[in-house]
């Protein structure tokens, strides 16, 4: 699974404030502590509170680039902040992300194109997220038709079913793990697909245990990527153990550290 | 996940001893134990050890009786030890196991019927344990089919699809979690699955946690039946996780407490 580290998020108290004060020190300090939790791309969202978007964002790259050498995820619903923030990214960006709805499609899918980015597409339209996994897997097609009809090449494409809290809305676990083996079946190539972890935990006491258990089982279904806690250390080590059960990474004694330093 | 408890075997010291010396503590202790941890059978082998299997085996049964109530999963290569065995059973059982060879199906299909036995059947024949999921899905296939033509009902029927440990034979495991989703396939209804667990961890540095995160990755795959330390905590705690997400069982807070305590 390739690990997309959650943690520099205006959400969280520490980076909203480092946003709003312009201080660099702890956006700089997430972007190594992920590097180091075993991230392969880091989430960048400025946050509700921001009223600048735009300038924001382009200011968390600058500053993120300046602490890490990892490919950045621009996570926002402004586009012209992603836009900008394209501009800005040293490495081909991942954009984060896009519905199943016509006007957005048409502002993302030429804009990934143009800047060589990959694109988070979720499984919903204006109509809100889908009640069972067939309807999930018809926004899919639709967002892979779209994609390509665009010039966006499905490869490029993670698409994200996505979760409900399992303690609110439980019948959508199974629903979601049949949408990550059929997204496989749109299109040869075929896209990819990826989850928002932590959504799966909300409002649960067993937070952790159920977002490991969460990735496993989704990992078993065919995930391909996953917005995470990367300093999450058991969450890493299964991971890295359902690489090896699927035959991803060789097995060696160690495989857990080797999974979690392979970027270094 | 039906958990069935893997201790009480002669290949544990403490269990081949009290088998020689004709001691029921440690047996019924392991009994009350994994009774206690969430075990919904208890798998009873003699081990390669004992000189005569089939009064070994009525020991083990009796003597566990004693001490649980919960039904027995008679493991032996040994089917007149297994026939004998049948007969002592207070509840139905398990008989562990058959592989897809013709005179041991005849053997063992007809006594489960007699019994009202449900019966371990391993995807493998005499040139050994497949390759690949096909493989295993056509032996599969041959169980059923040879069930059925014997009078014996699927639904009664625990196909496993056999794993190697996972520092030996990497390449299995993909091919056991599609092997897992395809026996439900093969008829309908459809037959259940189970699997050894320890198997796949064998000889690895991380027992536990291989161990725990192929269960899990196997229930997303519909395994419905394990062979395990039910005294695991860890691993007990990842199956009740994912029966929540699987929507197998209601989720409350302490979903933990209530799977492991669900037999009292």
């Amino acid at each position: 699974m390739i690990i997309i580290g959650e943690r520099i998020n205006g959400m969280y108290n520490d980076i909203g404030k480092a946003i709003k004060g312009k201080d660099p020190k702890p956006i700089q300090e997430w972007a190594r502590r992920q590097e180091e939790g075993g991230a392969d791309y880091l989430d960048l969202n400025v946050g509700p509170a921001s009223p600048n978007k735009i300038e924001a964002m382009k200011w968390l790259i600058e500053v993120t680039q300046e602490a890490s050498d990892l490919p950045l995820c621009l996570d926002s619903t402004n586009y012209d902040a992603i836009e900008e923030g394209l501009k800005l990214c040293k490495k081909p960006a991942m954009i984060n992300s896009v519905p199943a709805e016509m006007p957005k499609m048409e502002r993302v899918f030429p804009m990934a194109v143009q800047y060589g980015a990959e694109v988070v597409a979720l499984a919903m339209n204006e109509e809100g997220i889908p009640k069972d996994a067939d309807s999930r897997i018809a926004l899919a097609a639709e967002l892979v038709a779209t994609a390509d009809s665009l010039g966006f090449s499905p490869e490029m494409l993670y698409i994200d079913p996505l979760t409900l809290p399992c303690n609110v809305a439980q019948d959508h676990g199974p629903e979601v793990m049949r949408t990550l083996r059929e997204i496989k079946l749109i299109s040869d190539p075929s896209p990819k697909t990826v989850i928002g972890l932590s959504n799966i935990s909300q409002g649960t006491q067993n937070r952790d245990l159920i977002n490991r258990t969460f990735a496993v089982m989704a990992m078993a279904n065919g995930l391909d990527a996953g917005i995470v806690d990367a300093n999450d250390n058991e969450l890493m080590s299964a991971i890295a153990t359902a690489r090896i059960l699927l035959n991803k990474d060789i097995y060696c004694d160690s495989f857990v550290n080797v999974f979690i330093n392979r970027n270094r």
